[in-house]
């Protein structure tokens, strides 16, 4: 015979699949001795079998659940309907996923007009009593009658009204009768018959009701996103009621077993004498910390002590318990793992190791790389309730505070008078380079994340929020509107670029923490991991700030940064104006020495780290002025000074902005597509990095660049790009008579980069996949565009699992990076290859990225400890990937 | 004993790896019994021996070369280096690949101080001996000796000077007696030897030097390029000279065994009386039409006639033959398929399958399909001779002759009047259509091969020019330059589409003709191909032209040009300005019956061949005015005007262009994007073709339309339009209470599209391949900008193999073709695949196609017969590759 239905002594926690989630844990924790309110469990099976007979109640499963509920009724002294000490049970839906909210539970069952005096004869509360009895009239009318709740709660606010009440506290017992019998008379009024008064006809109701919730609408459609089973059903716990609000020995209570906010190891909650669950979160009382228990009730106090150290060593988890004390007995109504903060997590994962009671692995996996973020920038104070003026893209993580500035200029000159500003502008260019610098943080109100601002204010770890159309921004009249909202030159401002959001104002922060525990933690992620992490760094400081924050190397050093420089735009838009091959010569002179300086400065931080350049890829009006401010001063000075040399010179400018205009710049003449027809551009920074190569040698360091050339799509490209650079390579040696080894590779960012990796590979040394355009040539997506108009649409309405700019796509791009990867050692088993898109830096791409079998990833360096750890987990969870990966090969 | 030497007669055409391309076909014309003059081949074999015992000749081939060598003195009765009957020999390379050029030949081998007198005494012209002599050592002294020959040419420079001569004709016998003498110094000077006169000598040193030539430089070069393998090696021709000047009974011609401009059958060439090849080529004497032969030697006359019709039977193929008539006899120096014109290739493989030489599957690969082209546009006539102004991108095929005018009112305005007129703007817009369509063809200094005026003027079959940046247009003065030229307005001009050519004046032009043969053909290509062609086409004309053109219906049918109308655009910017989706509705429905007369008019015409049609794709903002304009009239109207309602119109109306304006367009809002955010504008356009279908319906047509929705990069998108067209067709059959059938398919344009495809076909009943846009996110081209900017270059420089927008790049987005089938067919076996992208009228593409597995290409309807023919040659070359390919699911 079957068995169906289990009491709680007789499961475990390895049952799920057969009692449920909730089943499984009741069972647990009432096996290892915990005072568990008693019950029992009717199993998933139950409910297949249910479904299997047309949706009934075998008279097999009938009696086994009758058999329980007669256990259940000795144990507890109390029988369900007796007028003395009536047995009230929860009737609560339990599947092996959970699914929160999505099917129905039934509290007080066992509740009819005899017991319910009872109850309040045995509180002493006739006002609970009868508040409970039409709680569970609704509840048993909503979940197993089927009676729309509107009519119950449009009937309690009439009688509100009449009484002249603004809220339900204020009802006493009386009026509780009285809507007790209206809402009777609401039940017969529906279901042409008298609310059941028998208990058992309650339960089986109620269990039939739960048994029908898992194929309702939203639980289908919930299970079918989550690709969760039908054919799994739903148990059901039946359990009886405890009441904490008994008298002055009982009471009810949550307390976490460590701190939750800063992980310390002490007990943290708060209780209510004489109180219900629902008492405590109506906050007409407030609750007093766990430790006065130990004041009020010292046994229970104790005993509960004991618990939560048994539960913390069982579950070897900071533990999240509800409780309750009635009559002096204590109960445990539920455990789980407690929330926690990054900086608690990271600190109770630590201190278990120390404490021994898990392990190194295990702690690595009980940190959530996401949450990490938090801790490396400077953010809101969590308490602080904020008030959004406006919301953008959310560009750069981080907070700031600062006096609202239209302009570099200003931004500049105030910054220097050590005033801290935000810089608000349309947009940004190069030409606010330095005001950018000398901002806290930058807010535009076009552009998306991969604007200018966006990118710059990430490389530079400041705080960015773009696209924030809302911001009506009047540059004349120095000012910004938001709706009725103006915002002048001056006013101060806080900003949040982790959320986007814009608020007036100062508002409270909390600066980045990196504890002792954090760092212990990391040092373990490293020891750990088999896939190296690297930075994507511009400049010194970044490179500095690589290292500090535990990077292998420089995975991806941008070089048209450096071409932004304020004193340097001039002479680049004299090399891109050039006529002549000549002219444009004589401009990239004037940069070798400065680039040179460059890398000079990012290879003396990096201390012979790897370090991956790439050559210059942005298309060359990124350098020049905007075309849109160009048209409109030409059009003014053809009407005020149609013969002015200003004029010409513009009208020039303004040809040549206009020749080199593309309609879709991302897929345009940039990247490699600049070196093929501008050689002697590449050719300079090549010689560039080689002299910087050449002067560190002779100081007795060993550098050894690696030379990336973006958006190949095509071997040759790759393959005359990769002469050049050797050309130049032999050319410094011969004038340093001196030897120094490099590498030459390339991104993959195109598909058909992608597709033809056995080809590429044959002039490649290793690969880097850039996945930020290869996200958007995968799925034809501008993310300038995307972004700002369909996309965030396109996640709301789930047509997208997630933002693929934010969490690597792995049935598309991911498809591409695994056939590159394959095809690339089919040709050259040795190839090294990474990852330097943003993606790098997300956890589940990371992941993705170790199971692709990546020797590296490479991120923000605020990102690098996330990605440490997340590469620590990766590896954890899915063991060794490749065997040729070593700690070298990072 | 190997054998390394073949006397003519022991060999024939299926010997080409042994004796090369150029002796095999020695051997078969000796072999089927035409008069060649004897000679004998060594083989390739020699070639490899000569090159493993280091560059040397063994004894044993050397043996075998004698031999031979006594054969061919004793057939010809003449003997190398004899004083009185000497033996003149060619001495050439002939590998198994032809490698034009590539590799070395020495003519008049044999001649020396001695043997040069008598060859003057037996032609009885001393100044062609002496000529012969020199040139021999000038070709000897080259190939063998490797002097530079600038050393001779600069000896014949100043010699010709001193004389006061203009020509080498001019010299006498007298004179290259003097020039040989100073021949032989330089020989002289640079080898410090004499110029060997043993011809023995010269035969070996000869057969050295062209083994040697195997391995020069460019013929090594020329391998790589065309993966020609170095093992092959070359063969070496010895022929006896024969010569067509000894007197009035000698002469030389060459003729044709079909007339190669028309393929009308009859012999078509020209011969001289007393002349050698060269004669002919320095065009001093006029030579006869070969007709009159047969006046001046009637038995070499018919002698040749039966030899000709002999090798055409042999060759089964319109022959292009040599020959050279000796003191009466008839020598045939080379016979070779002759060229044609795209009308003669189709004649004559016609005539030949009713002539019963070839099958009609021969017939079938005899022509190629890109000469189809030139047949169905107008084009210049091929004997003028083009004097090219400016050059362009050939954006549209065909050629056209009109009135320069610079604006689409004055285009229709004299377009009215019977006026040809060629439009010539900067770039066109929506608003230009009815200029467009007034004109003959269409110039644009701006833009590329998918730039607005390049779509239309495709789509209507009319010749266009983009890009073409020469072009300096100043619409203010009605006039445009290029460098001093200036054209006015009314000024004629000529353009050829297909070349991208502009130039001055009226050229003469043909007609496009579609000759019976040619119908012929191509019923004959229909009942060989299995694979379906289909046009593209946007409205009833196009509709038409294609059914005419022999399409198997309309693979895609463009909705946005419909929407480009002149008097509808008005309605589509209220759609697109709308602030509400109320007001959007309004305009819409003012669309609809407008689109659902379009539909009716196209379904009307295709007489029941399927029909796809493409909802909206391009991005909303291509149907508003330009942006650049709208600031500069903004800015102008600031100034002047600052009142004015006109500039508050424009701000706002620049307000909404600027909301709408992308980083990216290509890769931005449009697609079923567009039909996912403003799901009633897809929701009119379905509405509309529904609506068509019904009212066919009810005339008792039967329509089955393919609703196709383009750029979709996620199964979720495809799988809600899907939704929408369902819920809108069975509205439709609801309100007109009927049944009618339809099917919903998507594009396949974006990698991911093709990376998923087994997600996607769930929700699709085909997939057509967009390959212009596939091409264009595979590689990361966009194709406006790259053409105009380093594409070019790109194919110069042989970065590329070809333009991937022209031919499809089957290693990159071929393989994502490939994918997208494959995958599709697992889903869904039945799938039904096409491609809608230009390269499916592109013959190399087509074959792809066939050979992935598709059921159909789509093209212009103008290339239709081209692609039927390719699809046939396809079918032949690959044999039926699916078996589920019928006939009918073309």
């Amino acid at each position: 015979m079957t068995k169906f239905v289990y009491l709680f002594h007789e499961g475990n926690s390895n049952m799920r699949e057969l009692l449920g989630g909730k089943g499984a844990n009741l069972a647990e924790m009432t096996n290892i001795g915990l005072p568990v309110p008693f019950g029992f469990t009717i199993s998933t099976q139950a409910c297949n079998a249910y479904y299997e007979a047309g949706k009934e109640i075998s008279p097999e499963v009938k009696e086994q659940i009758e058999d329980a509920l007669y256990e259940l009724e000795r144990k507890t002294g109390k029988i369900l309907g007796d007028q003395n000490q009536p047995l009230l049970v929860s009737v609560r839906s339990g599947s092996v996923f959970s699914m929160p909210g999505m099917m129905d539970t039934v509290l007080n069952l066992g509740m009819n007009d005899q017991t319910v005096e009872a109850i309040a004869h045995l509180t002493g509360n006739a006002r609970f009593a009868y508040d409970s009895y039409r709680r569970f009239i609704q509840m048993f009318s909503d979940v197993v009658l089927q009676i729309d709740v509107y009519h119950f709660e449009r009937l309690l606010e009439e009688t509100r009204e009449q009484k002249g009440y603004t809220a339900d506290p204020e009802l006493t017992a009386e009026d509780w009768k009285e809507v007790i019998i209206k809402y009777k008379e609401i039940v017969k009024e529906h279901t042409k018959q008298d609310f059941p008064q028998d208990p058992k006809e309650q339960l089986f109701l109620a269990i039939n009701a739960v048994f029908d919730s898992w194929n309702n609408q939203r639980a289908i459609i919930y299970r079918r996103l989550n690709k969760i089973p039908d054919h799994l059903g739903t148990a059901v716990n039946i359990q009886s009621m405890v009441f904490g609000n008994m008298g002055n020995d009982s009471g009810t209570g949550v307390a976490f077993t460590r701190n939750p906010s800063t992980g310390e190891k002490i007990l943290y909650g708060e209780y209510l004498i004489n109180a219900q669950g629902e008492d405590v979160v109506a906050g007409i009382r407030t609750p007093q910390p766990i430790q006065v228990l130990s004041k009020d009730m010292p046994k229970v106090y104790d005993q509960f002590l004991q618990i939560s150290q048994l539960l913390e060593q069982h579950y070897q988890d900071m533990q999240d318990i509800e409780f309750t004390v009635e009559r002096g007995k204590l109960f445990i109504l539920q455990t789980r793992n407690g929330k926690r903060t990054a900086q608690a997590a990271i600190r109770i994962a630590v201190d278990m190791v120390n404490e021994g009671i898990i392990d190194q692995q295990t702690a690595l996996l009980r940190v959530d790389p996401d949450q990490l973020n938090q801790l490396l920038h400077r953010r809101i104070d969590d308490s602080y309730e904020r008030q959004q003026l406006a919301k953008g893209l959310p560009a750069s993580p981080g907070a700031a505070t600062g006096q609202v500035v239209f302009d570099a200029d200003e931004a500049e000159q105030l910054g220097n008078e050590g005033k801290k500003v935000i810089l608000v502008r349309p947009e940004t260019t190069p030409d606010d380079i330095h005001g950018i610098i000398a901002s806290q943080a930058i807010v535009t109100s076009r552009g998306g994340m991969t604007s200018h601002a966006a990118v710059v204010a990430r490389g530079m770890g400041k705080a960015c929020i773009c696209g924030c159309e809302a911001l009506k921004i009047d540059l004349d009249a120095k000012q910004f509107s938001v709706g009725n909202t103006i915002v002048h030159y001056g006013d101060v401002i806080t900003i949040d670029g982790s959320t986007g959001e814009v608020m007036l104002g100062e508002i409270p922060m909390i600066d980045p923490q990196l504890s002792e525990e954090f760092q212990q933690l990391l040092s373990w992620a490293d020891e750990t991991r088999q896939i190296g992490v690297r930075a994507n760094a511009d400049n010194p400081a970044d490179a500095k700030k690589s290292l500090e924050f535990g990077a292998d190397g420089i995975g991806l050093c941008r070089t048209e940064h450096m071409f932004m420089d304020i004193k340097r735009i001039p002479i680049v838009q004299e090399m891109i104006l050039a006529e002549t091959s000549e002219e444009r010569k004589q401009a990239l002179d004037q940069l070798l020495p400065m680039q040179q300086g460059d890398f000079e400065g990012i290879f003396l931080e990096m201390k012979g780290h790897p370090v991956t350049i790439r050559l210059l890829d942005p298309p060359m009006h990124e350098f020049l002025p905007d075309k849109e401010d160009l048209i409109v001063d030409v059009t003014k000075l053809q009407l005020t000074e149609p013969n002015s040399a200003e004029l010409k010179r513009k009208e020039k400018l303004l040809k040549k902005v206009q020749q080199l205009a593309e309609f879709n710049p991302m897929l345009g003449h940039r990247g490699c597509r600049l070196g093929m027809i501008y050689p002697e551009i590449y050719e300079m920074q090549v010689r560039a990095i080689f002299n910087a190569v050449a002067k560190l040698t002779e100081q007795g360091m060993t550098v050894t660049p690696e030379i990336m050339i973006p958006l190949v799509g095509h071997v040759n490209e790759l393959k005359r790009m990769r002469e050049l650079v050797i050309n130049i390579a032999n050319q410094v040696m011969g004038e340093q008579s001196m030897h120094f080894d490099y590498t030459v590779g390339t991104m993959i960012e195109i598909p058909r980069a992608a597709l033809t990796a056995d080809e590429i590979a044959e002039q490649a040394d290793f690969f880097s996949f850039g996945t930020n355009d290869l996200t958007q040539t995968t799925f034809g997506y501008s993310r300038d565009d995307a972004e700002g108009k369909f996309l965030q649409a396109y996640i709301e309405q789930k047509v997208l699992p997630e933002n693929p700019f934010a969490v690597l796509d792995q049935q598309g791009v991911g498809k591409l990076i695994q056939t590159g990867v394959s095809l690339g050692r089919q040709t050259k088993p040795s190839l090294k290859t990474g990852i330097c898109g943003e993606h790098g830096g997300e956890k589940k791409s990371i992941e993705f990225c170790y199971q692709a079998g990546l020797n590296y990833v490479s991120c923000s360096p605020y990102r690098v400890p996330l990605a440490r750890l997340a590469a620590a987990q990766a590896t954890i969870k899915h063991g060794i990937v490749k065997e040729q990966m070593t700690v070298a090969s990072k």
